[in-house]
């Protein structure tokens, strides 16, 4: 029996931080041992809101790529793609487009909250109200059975069976109805104690040197009520913890755990120690990208090959879509 | 100089009539003269309100083609396309739809008014909102200078015009701003006074055998206030009229105006004398169509070749977009 298929995208930000490789990329490792995976770079996604400043995209989708590449997503394993190679993906949205009501798409929760959190350019534009009904399109070409989300996405994927839904029960079952995989996953914060983001300069990269991991490490935030180092600490409220937990043994965590409550580890010397973990723990990562780095065609070809394999099945599927709509 | 370009498309409601003629097909092939022209049958837009009935789009793409053909829109001359062959058309649209506020969409004209008129329909759809652009994306992909329009359809050019601007405005100037071609047309009323169309079953078809000319001509409206053959009529509200102007002689044209004054020439007669003169005005465009309908091959090889004019200009031009959007 074929494995059932996984399918995700990722807009293309640049170069990836730590936050998006406990958020999605060791999920996604790990995903490719049991099902038949398909990752994309969402670039034409990344026009709904950054329509006005493309000057970056390209560069960003192969420092992603890159990234993508040195953390372990394998193009034995996986099909790596880029979203705008493959126009299939723009066929169906407009298909599609002819039998999803508007009212659908005002109603995913992400609309109405992106365009009052991103006040700083237009969002009214068609493109953006369609922009989940793209992420339709770009999941049901592949007839995936599984899209790896977090829990604020599930609504995307709720449409998305509703729309293939929909196409099925107007014309002919071409559609499997995608459910969405929802994965626990850690919660790491920037250095500064907000969400990890590039824009808020707060990231750990999965690239940073081991110098810049240092810095970083020793200016991260801890437990705001330990003044001293003499004050007993609360891990459980310590962001440098968190990062204890995912990347230190059990018995360093517990040796940390239990240091820092009896005050006997002090923030310093804790961040120096995780500072070293994170040294040491990117240091085969980053191996990967140097050799990466010196062969660029290497990466243009795994992609081109990925896109390829990518097209293949979004044809495949447009033959069955149109056959079924008898357009 | 080459010929400044014009385009045109007509949604594919199957076997054309003689209001199609008159409204458009007609101006169509005098512009082939003078521009270089782009005709395409808009299958896609057919499905923006007809996406729950596609069975029939396919004949009637093939009907429409033959009729276009028979009528003397030229292969030699101009370049016959089907919309939905070009994949282009859907990735610009997909591109155009990131710069274009919904509120440009939802004031254009048609788009409250057919929401209005179509109500056994749902027209909510995604895909009925985005139908302007889809416009635009049409004929903005062949840099076409003209659009061949009706007085209703100027809001439409108007958007393809503001959306080029936009785009221009955004990236670096790719598309010219279209202007529409406005051509006075006469108006050919159905066999019943109202509105020709198909759905009305008050059509006379191009394709009509004789009989069926002369049978739909003798039942055709007149002078509502001729009683009698010993009344006088009134040309100038009499569709019958409207009709000898368009395919009389001029002498003719003048004797039954004075005739009709003068109750000497009663509808019946006159109406047979219509009869007569548009079964020679189809006589030689019907001797055209045989010939098609004996090879249909040769439809389907002016077709694909027409597709491929226009797919080389639509992807020379998505080359110039990318560029232009960085993406």
């Amino acid at each position: 029996m074929p494995k059932p298929r996984v399918l995700s995208g990722m807009r293309p930000t640049g170069k990836l931080h730590l936050g998006h490789l406990v958020g999605a990329l060791d999920n996604w490792k790990q995903l490719q041992e049991d099902y038949d995976c398909f990752f994309f770079a969402a670039d034409w996604h990344a026009l709904t809101t950054e329509y006005q400043d493309t000057e970056i995209i390209q560069e960003s989708i192969r420092d992603m790529m890159i990234d993508w590449l040195t953390v372990g997503l394998s193009p034995e394993k996986s099909v790596l793609f880029i979203q705008s190679r493959i126009k299939e993906h723009a066929e169906l949205h407009l298909l599609l487009s002819m039998i999803t009501p508007v009212p659908w798409l005002e109603r995913v929760p992400s609309f109405k909250e992106q365009q009052r959190e991103l006040t700083n350019r237009d969002l009214s534009t068609y493109g953006f109200l369609g922009y989940p009904l793209l992420q339709t399109a770009d999941i049901i070409i592949y007839k995936a059975h599984k899209v790896p989300v977090g829990v604020d996405q599930v609504p995307h994927v709720e449409l998305s069976r509703e729309v293939a839904r929909r196409f099925n029960f107007l014309y002919r079952p071409v559609f499997p109805e995608p459910d969405p995989l929802l994965t626990e996953v850690p919660k790491l914060l920037g250095i500064d104690g907000r969400k990890m983001s590039k824009s808020y300069d707060n990231a750990i990269f999965i690239s940073d040197p081991p110098e810049e991991v240092r810095r970083k490490t020793s200016v991260m935030f801890t437990d705001p009520n330990r003044i001293k180092k003499s004050d007993p600490g609360n891990p459980d409220i310590c962001n440098v913890f968190s990062f204890h937990k995912v990347y230190s043994s059990p018995e360093t965590v517990s040796r940390v755990n239990r240091e820092c409550r009896a005050a006997t580890l002090g923030c310093v010397e804790d961040k120096r120690q995780l500072a070293e973990t994170l040294v040491s723990y990117l240091a085969p990562i980053q191996e990967v990208r140097a050799r990466y780095l010196k062969d660029p065609r290497l990466v243009e070809e795994i992609l081109e090959e990925g896109c390829q394999r990518a097209r293949r099945v979004a044809a495949q599927t447009m033959e069955e879509v149109r056959a079924a709509m008898k357009i």
